[in-house]
């Protein structure tokens, strides 16, 4: 948590309207940081449907662990995340600690420990000390209110310079429901603090297999199109909770994602994951600038969006945007190394839509000083077409600046 | 070429003897820089057996399509390599550069186009001016020495601060043969500037499919073991020339590479590749620091070099790194993310020879003191097992500083 906030940090916060059967606390137990909360605890009374996503590293954090194992129980009653340590490689140790937390909270919740769903944040390789839950967590529960998700948000930041919420309200069969999302971290930026977390709940009536089907979707176009410096963590995790409370209210029970009474609750979801996505984006370590790449014409959308990632990954095109400079020669190296099909003499590449580069050479209408005009600003669009096909995709990375190495450089020393 | 030498650059350099077959040039053309030496112009009067390994871009330079579709010839009579400008991504018109100056040096050799290899390093998407090597190279032919091996190096020089030399003088069925080297760039470092290029030249007489095979074989232990960024060029090459002038010694050709008389030839050879591999790696742009990863117990080799290569690029091991910092957290991570098979729990990894983690966790003996004092010397060694298999894998790299943003972000504005 940077006392420094971002430039590419929104304007102002959206207020987000309590969900029905959503109960929340934040605490200070100490597991790494003093004079600030490190601790979230979100009750869900009657239960709530569960859905999540979680990181593809092979070397994953004892919490995702535990909530992979959990998540086929389908029931969520409680959701603790701590800040601070990410109970990450830490070998017998870890697991044992997640297990303490889950007994904690359960206690605390009235519940299994398997309902109790966990992510940690923070350092790597730390043993992270649970007992420091005991007592915290009733308290949470004695005192959790349908308030406080800015709370919530700003509970699970590390190196995160602002908090991130986003929340929508969608028709679900002619009853209004809602959906509040929050986020920490910068996707793949920072495994060492650990960890890109977001955690989305509704009250809409939706089923265990069908919120998961959905969720999966929506992170393809959403958390999957962010990469501030392609480091993938070991704890990535992204979890949906149904509470189910609109049914009171007249809401009809969805039991299949291809039941067509969610398709909007479905863009909607999808359009906040993305929203949170891009803050994530916004927030990356030293970030200057907000990039947005949009690969068109690749054989298929998967190509697209390697080739997309390719860019975003590159330093190379990082540090000349973080330079003002719209180099696009880099952008041609960072085409070719992708290892996706495509043809060197049909590239098109614009900046902000001026293009710069087409059928594999210079545009004959490149204009440096309108290009570099463009450069200065805050948000970078850049396009990129393969002319190959009709796959497409649309990425946010941010710029490598010197504050990126500072940062990173510096932090655990 | 900058004015100030990296601190990692080799504190003398080796003096090359000539090369029987071997006569060498240099001069200003103007290609894109003032005041130095950008054009290298080798001539093999008797012509040489000629080996090539390039890019596997898909974004590939005029200079690489040129020597890729030239190479089955199987014979060279004449090296061009000219600085400041790479002939890449110009369309047509680069193309139509690379002819002209094949047609130029042709002329200038005596031979034909087809027998001209041709390299460019330097901006991409600038159209090259072919033009100016009319004259030059005719005077090159004519001043052309078996001396000037450091002279060769410095022409062909981008952003790197040191020239890159290597020598091996080896044993050859009782006739003494040698293998002289030039590299230039940092690899994957740098494609604005464009790429790493490298050149050796023997008098041991052996068939040019000999030599391709030991120089597939050679690069991948050497060149393809480096990484500075991730950065694959549009125009990396590494050619192999043979001109068999120790046959006039008593030295006896050698048609094929599993012949038993190359064995210390090529053991020399790789020797070679690998010491101008790790030369380029300590011309890293920013470079403060030169870092060998070794992986072991991988399923398998190149499963083993996936995961060193997932390492070597991640910018939070590297920013840690420049920051002196043993950050394992980070080397999980990054181990995570290869997409190779991993188990977590087996783990082990050494900052030279200093062992921080084993089984998935923090090593019981771990002592930060002396691992941080480890982290302060100029070349760090990181050692990782896996835990699962045989398979073996060196890389290098260098660590990655805020001087790194700087180069790339001021480079071409």
């Amino acid at each position: 948590m940077s006392k420094t906030v971002s430039p590419l940090a929104p304007k102002s916060f959206p207020a987000l309207s309590p969900i029905d059967g959503v109960r929340i606390a934040t605490a200070e137990a100490g597991i790494g940081y003093r004079g600030r909360t490190d601790v979230l605890y979100v009750a869900m009374d009657q239960g709530a449907a569960a859905a999540g996503v979680f990181t593809r590293s092979k070397c994953t954090s004892a919490p995702v662990d535990w909530c992979r194992a959990n998540l086929p129980g389908g029931t969520a009653r409680a959701v603790v995340v701590n800040s601070g340590n990410a109970n990450a490689f830490t070998g017998a140790r870890g697991r044992e600690a997640v297990e303490l937390t889950a007994r904690i909270a359960a206690e605390a919740a009235g519940c299994e420990p398997a309902q109790v769903f966990i992510a940690s944040t923070g350092v790597i390789g730390e043993p992270l000390d649970a007992t420091k839950f005991e007592g915290v967590l009733a308290a949470c529960d004695a005192h959790a209110t349908p308030h406080g998700w800015m709370d919530a948000a700003r509970a699970i930041m590390t190196t995160d310079t602002f908090p991130k919420l986003a929340t929508r309200t969608v028709d679900f069969g002619g009853v209004p429901v809602t959906i509040n999302g929050i986020a920490k971290g910068a996707g793949m930026i920072a495994p060492d603090m650990a960890t890109m977390l977001s955690f989305v709940f509704t009250d809409a009536p939706i089923a265990a297999p069908a919120l998961q089907a959905m969720l999966d979707a929506g992170v393809r176009t959403s958390f999957n199109c962010v990469t501030v410096d392609g480091d993938t963590s070991t704890s990535d995790t992204l979890m949906l909770f149904a509470t189910g409370a609109a049914a009171m209210m007249g809401a009809r029970f969805v039991a299949s994602a291809d039941d067509e009474r969610v398709a909007s609750f479905r863009a909607a979801l999808v359009s906040l994951l993305e929203e949170l996505a891009e803050l994530v984006a916004r927030d990356g370590e030293g970030a200057r600038k907000i990039v947005t790449i949009r690969v068109t014409g690749g054989v298929n959308d998967a190509s697209a969006h390697r080739i997309a990632m390719s860019i975003a990954n590159s330093p190379l095109v990082k540090t000349a945007i973080a330079g003002e400079d719209a180099n696009w020669g880099r952008i041609v190296a960072a085409v070719g190394k992708a290892g996706e099909p495509a043809d060197r003499d049909r590239l098109a590449i614009s900046f902000g839509g001026i293009r710069v580069a087409s059928e594999g050479a210079r545009d004959p209408s490149y204009d440096e000083a309108e290009v570099s005009a463009y450069m200065r600003n805050e948000a970078i669009d850049i396009a990129v077409d393969i002319g190959l096909g009709q796959g497409a995709a649309r990425v946010w990375t941010c710029d490598l600046t010197k504050a990126y190495v500072e940062i990173n450089g510096d932090y655990r020393s």
